[in-house]
């Protein structure tokens, strides 16, 4: 069980929750077809990223997207990263990853724990944190394969949290996530490169396709890399599905060739859990 | 004081020391005479690298190569980041490097804290702690611009270490190193650009300049980043000095675009010193 293939869609996001569904059950069962184990979604799947579309594409979980993932899943027999949708519970709404088992059983839901708050003049403003509550756990979960750690988006930005999911003995993390036209072509895949290396894990990042009428335009570029840094494969802008043969020997291989997962001077510095309370 | 200029002096090390010494000499003056209030040196300056070279090469502190740097910092009325030479102290040998300020004092040491051991197959083995002793403490010192975080080339793989000074308040980074031809085009840069956006600071690396002719190949490349994560100016492989205008107002405007060192969920994780014994 050391190889598996991992396949990314970059869907197309519109604003017919209907078609995105449809859309996702088909390119779902296409991944699967190819092969592959683990299919990751993009950040809203389901709906337009936007503020002022959380509400109205919100969803309680279980709900009619997450209801959609789990049967996708069932169906194909595969594990089904499901991006995020747009969470309600309580009055409150959240960004949310659902993840489901091959036998279509919810695994993990991850609630986006930083919000993304961007202030660029005159490129950008977005204020995630006006409408959404953050989560506040790690959110990992165990595979035949491997361990896997979530974040969505924003939550890449953040060293610790994959450090600690490295730490925890995840050899791939999975984010979801909407970079934009400014902060993509600056950060996207600096931030993925950087995330495996110094962590000597995999890293796949699913974004939306992009669509030059939406609000807020996403970047695309949906990729993997492997734990030497480097980006395996990447997706133009377009709806597409990508896929990498991840292979937990090669990880194995690199982390004996330059041994900074066992060189750490634990002795100086440390990286911890505040809290323990995590959803795996 | 929010602008200062920053050189970075990528030295072409012979094997004959009073070459280095007198070349170091000539360039910290001409980086001087350009504006340039702090010039950094490449690690190894003084010495071939290569553990078979450190015995000989190494020295006390203070010694010939450091009362150099001394009376070059002094002469120019700069800080001089003395890039590393091996030292010498109990019969341990050390990668060592020392600060001096405008006035000629030493106002820090730093010994290199992760030794560099690679084994890839084919294609590079070295193992520093054959012959070395690591440092066991973090190294800032402050300027009047700014507070400044120093490691040695295999430091900068362990991000830890950069979260610490940016914690602390450094608002620059120097490594001096001497990535080869392996590690050098996979990782340098990416390094180099991945402190600089998670900790939102400036990066800067002095290599020394590349001699094919050398047991260890460098890979050059000096370079400085800034706190988006952009290449400000690289040198090429040859002897060159390289210049920056660190501008803190910038990096300040970059937090407030992209507010993660506000935003990161101390309430989750921590990056925390095990041991409070700094050198600054």
């Amino acid at each position: 069980m050391s190889k598996f293939r991992l396949a990314v869609v970059q869907l197309h996001v519109t604003s017919v929750k209907s078609e995105n569904l449809s859309r996702t059950r088909t390119l779902v069962k296409e991944a699967a077809q190819q092969g592959s184990k683990l299919v990751l979604l993009p950040e809203c799947f389901n709906s337009p990223y936007g503020t002022n579309f959380f509400s109205e594409y919100s969803e309680k979980i279980p709900g009619e997207s997450t209801r959609l993932l789990s049967e996708t899943a069932k169906e194909n027999k595969v594990y089904v990263v499901g991006g995020s949708i747009p969470e309600e519970d309580g009055g409150k709404f959240y960004n949310s990853c659902t993840v489901f088992g091959p036998d279509g059983e919810m695994i993990l839901k991850h609630r986006k724990i930083h919000l993304f708050d961007i202030d660029v003049p005159g490129k950008i403003r977005f204020q995630e944190s006006e409408t959404l509550t953050p989560g506040n756990t790690l959110s990992m979960f165990e595979t035949p394969f491997c361990k896997v750690g979530v974040g969505i988006c924003y939550d890449m930005r953040f060293a610790e949290l994959a450090q600690l999911y490295g730490r925890k003995g995840c050899h791939l993390l999975v984010y979801p996530g909407a970079f934009n036209m400014t902060t993509g072509p600056a950060h996207w895949e600096l931030l993925q490169r950087a995330r495996a290396l110094d962590n000597q894990v995999y890293v796949a990042t699913a974004s939306p396709a992009r669509d030059e009428t939406a609000s807020y335009v996403a970047w695309g570029h949906s990729s993997v890399v492997n734990p030497w840094g480097e980006v395996m494969t990447k997706a133009g802008a377009q709806e597409t599905v990508i896929y990498a043969d991840i292979d937990l020997q090669y990880l194995s291989d690199v982390r004996q060739q330059i041994p900074i997962t066992s060189q750490r001077r634990h002795d100086i510095y440390e990286v911890s859990c505040v809290k323990e309370t995590e959803s795996s």
